[in-house]
């Protein structure tokens, strides 16, 4: 039997808020160690509770530890990193290089995260017509995952900046799982209200007429 | 200046907690109309703090409130179901007949999702090695609607079974957004912590040592 249906309080709702409004993408980490305890029970806990088109659960989460694998990732990102630097010219290349956009080499914790392309879990359904659906379950799963790892007080840093089919080869994942994203945790070293793309001008927030429209 | 840096109760985490295992897909929703003002704040709110790709914010969120396109979206959502249908046999076609999958007649608020594929916010930042990324930054923005939506007893039903070109279609929607979910929203009818489709015996959770890996 199910519990009763809860009713969330005021104060609940503006403590969540603080939460969304308090999530950002940690770069820059200290080197203490998680307690592997709680680590092991938040990941556990975010794969149970995230949501999957189908109830496919597709998220497969790879924690990488062995230290000559994180060097070999750490490589490919800043290879990939000057590659991705040249698209800008003059100011906006040096404000490109003056960004940090990762916290590799101090996130005690690593995470590769791959998402399975066909899962027979769900039996297709809720995606023969749209095939990306068990991606955006994985990326559902990771939103948790970043939620509830800052009520803990712990950080994630998302990176992108790499080729995915190079992190499948690293890491030697089978062939249909698509490699999603790169995760840094670990406690931040300082926290912000602001997003690091609008603190260093790269990026300012849009005005919402641009974003809701009516039809 | 940015407030002081928030520490989350063990309270608050098993809120939260609460508030992850009892938000739903919903199929069945009441027809009272959701409160405007509760509604319009919800999504400002929700596209003010969620994550983006170089704080791109791609989302793009479009109401539909006229009849007319509510009801060209039901035919068209029927006309892939059955398609959908098809690819099942015997009892799991029965079972798949017997689901419900939409609360479309019934939910009061209903919104298009699309995504900008390449907007010029964020400056490619983040997304020349992985251009899906600003759709996965949309995917984030439902997430974070659901759980508000959840945290103010509102329910959000993620209908999945339409053809993308079709929507942006019958939307007259710019052809460089993506489409990427048809959202119902409503007070739910009944809730439960349990998935439908586990309720339903369609798909059962997965065991964690297939989800969690090390390397």
């Amino acid at each position: 039997m199910d519990n009763p249906s809860p009713e969330f309080s005021d104060q609940f709702r503006a403590e969540f808020d603080q939460l969304l409004s308090w999530r950002r993408d940690v770069r820059t980490f200290k080197t203490d160690p998680l307690n592997q305890e709680i680590f092991e029970c938040l990941l556990r806990e975010t794969l149970t509770n995230s949501p999957s088109v189908g109830n496919s659960q597709p998220w497969r989460f790879v924690r990488i530890s062995t230290p000559q694998t994180r060097q070999l990732i750490r490589n490919h990102v800043e290879f990939e990193n000057k590659r991705s630097a040249q698209i800008y010219e003059g100011k906006t290349a040096e404000h490109y290089n003056r960004l940090k956009l990762h916290g590799l080499h101090t996130a005690p914790e690593q995470l590769a995260v791959f998402s399975a392309m066909n899962p027979n879990e769900g039996k297709g359904l809720g995606r023969q017509t749209m095939p990306q659906t068990p991606v955006w379950s994985t990326i559902m799963a990771i939103h948790t995952l970043w939620l509830k790892a800052r009520a803990l007080g712990i950080g994630l840093g998302w990176v992108s900046i790499l080729q995915p089919q190079e992190m499948t080869a690293i890491l030697d994942c089978p062939e249909d799982w698509q490699f999603i994203a790169y995760l840094c945790m670990g406690y931040p070293k300082e926290e912000s209200q602001t997003p690091e793309l609008v603190r260093e001008n790269w990026q300012e927030r849009l005005p919402m007429e641009k974003l809701i429209l009516q039809k």
